[in-house]
């Protein structure tokens, strides 16, 4: 098969990789239906993070079972299916507490820009629908694989309530869907913070009520006189950049919380600062597969569309210009087809 | 009037203080029952905090009301009444939110050990109960007002829960009444760092289960083997420090909550650490007016006994002493009658 390989700081090639196989008797093999590019990818296409050689990228997936290892029991070959880039065993401690991604046997799944995948532990880390969707369904069942549960997440550890104010700190592609999943949660008002028009009204459409075009200390200004004076209840932080902290806990209400899902890059926290303000932190690599089964059932209902963060479709072998338009914030996400 | 009043490093005098008098309409005088010593008032005495000339100290207090501002309305002179150590006037959003150690005007209280005490904003501060208690419920109803909703204040910022494994950094007295905290709230399993003898006795009659001599990484160590390399569900700080802050997110499970209540002096927290732990966290200055309605009532129907964690008495001239006692660890906690 052909797939995406980094071999170094924008160097993305489409280049025939080994198909993948059965190594553990728990994995699964997947034909995928559709992949995609995550913001994440771009930090080793960047030279943010270290490659130690040619690593085959992706992990954001769903697709067909193509074959299972023969431990595998609740996955069948043909059944649709979608996982965490985290595949977990789904029953250790951690796992039945909810935290799939700090499952303690937990492997991380990659080379998901290929037609093929190979996911370990399937039983734990796929979730199957009833029957294969339609085609038209799939970006949308994709995006849970990684970024609309990274977004769930977000507003989860934020502790979104129906009915409260909510604020989101960044317009990527998690940001936006953040907005999203504190809208389907129900809040009532959700400030998204963003400058740039296109990601504007995509949040206006996934439910955002109000859009704030400053930063820094001016975005905590504007936000605290959009609250009067008060706060957000809930602040999902979706960068992971020390100012984006900062601005997340600086319009945050007290008693109020921050949810932190970009992946902190050299945030260093006073904990003096948080005390006197009453803010409450959490975060961490979103525990997708918690949230699998009821985000699946909200797309198959037709209530929430995440699928609609794709602003840029190309088939799998023209991956390259995939990561070069997200690099020069041309497109907001990827969908690669097959 | 005499009080005590802190001069400078380990100078703290019994001296002649101008009675307190209405200064705002909506303030009250309040006859003390009883005073105490707090912890806090240790970061002065032994010169952490600067002061700026000579300081009336205390800030716990409970007793009968002696005056009334003109706009106190649901206060009435004999009544007796606790506060907590913030003045806040439980109307605003952040005391409507439950964060009255957040209010829009909140005020210290200060000078309460001393007979007589001014408590600014004394409708939304104060809590009268429906009779004058008796002698021997004073204790523990004077250890409501800071000591003890501090504690309680851990205990819920760490999400504790019936039937959940609960783990307590410190064995001050906040310490020991946040075991007590846990306790009441139902947690199964209690778990005290402690290794003085009097203080591990104490942890035990208030709750604990399990006593941890071990501290740092042996401490880590040691919790994850009690709890099968799981780590604790909740986790109370109760010191302040880099240290024990580290000890309390190095055992919390994934998922997990770290409650704060030791105010954080020079504890820089490394956010990506957080992020790969699952920890949450969450601590400030307890909104102690929150829990006293609740928690007087524990008190009167003698479901619990907080003021057990004055292991020291004086009358009131003697502060010094009391003061003295707690810096070297003579005593936990010092009370002071009048």
């Amino acid at each position: 098969m052909q797939g995406a390989v980094l071999y170094g700081p924008r160097d993305v090639r489409f280049e025939e990789r080994q198909d993948p196989a059965i190594v553990e008797p728990t994995d699964a093999i997947i034909r995928l239906s559709a992949t995609c590019i995550c913001g994440s990818d771009l930090w080793p296409y960047r030279g943010a993070n270290k490659i130690t050689g040619p690593t085959p990228m992706g992990h954001e997936y769903c697709g067909i079972v193509e074959e299972i290892g023969r431990s595998v029991t609740s996955i069948r070959k043909g059944q649709f299916v979608i996982g965490s880039f985290f595949a977990s065993d789904n029953t250790c401690p951690h796992c039945r507490a909810g935290y799939q991604t700090s499952c303690q046997h937990r492997t991380l799944v990659g080379g998901a820009q290929a037609p093929l995948l190979r996911v370990p532990l399937a039983d734990g880390t796929l979730v199957a629908t009833r029957e294969v969707p339609s085609a038209d369904l799939v970006p949308s069942l994709l995006a849970l694989s990684d970024v609309m549960g990274t977004g769930w997440f977000a507003a989860d550890a934020a502790n979104v309530k129906p009915g409260e104010t909510v604020a989101v700190v960044g317009d990527g592609a998690v940001g936006l869907l953040a907005v999203l999943a504190a809208k389907q949660i129900g809040a009532e008002r959700i400030i998204a913070m963003s400058r740039h028009e296109s990601r504007q009204t995509l949040a206006r459409e996934f439910g955002a009520t109000d859009i704030v075009n400053e930063r820094g200390e001016e975005g905590v200004a504007r936000i605290k006189d959009l609250t009067k004076g008060v706060g957000a209840d809930s602040v999902l932080e979706c960068v992971g950049t020390k100012e984006s902290m900062a601005q997340a806990i600086g319009i945050t209400r007290p008693g109020g919380s921050v949810g932190y899902v970009g992946v902190p890059h050299g945030v260093e926290l006073d904990a003096a600062s948080l005390f006197y303000r009453h803010v409450r932190l959490f975060g961490g690599a979103a525990p997708v597969r918690r949230y699998l089964p009821d985000l699946i059932d909200r797309v198959l209902k037709g209530q929430m569309n995440p699928g609609k963060v794709f602003d840029l479709t190309l088939p799998l072998h023209q991956v390259a210009e995939g990561y070069r338009a997200m690099d020069e914030r041309r497109a907001i996400k990827t969908l690669l087809t097959l």
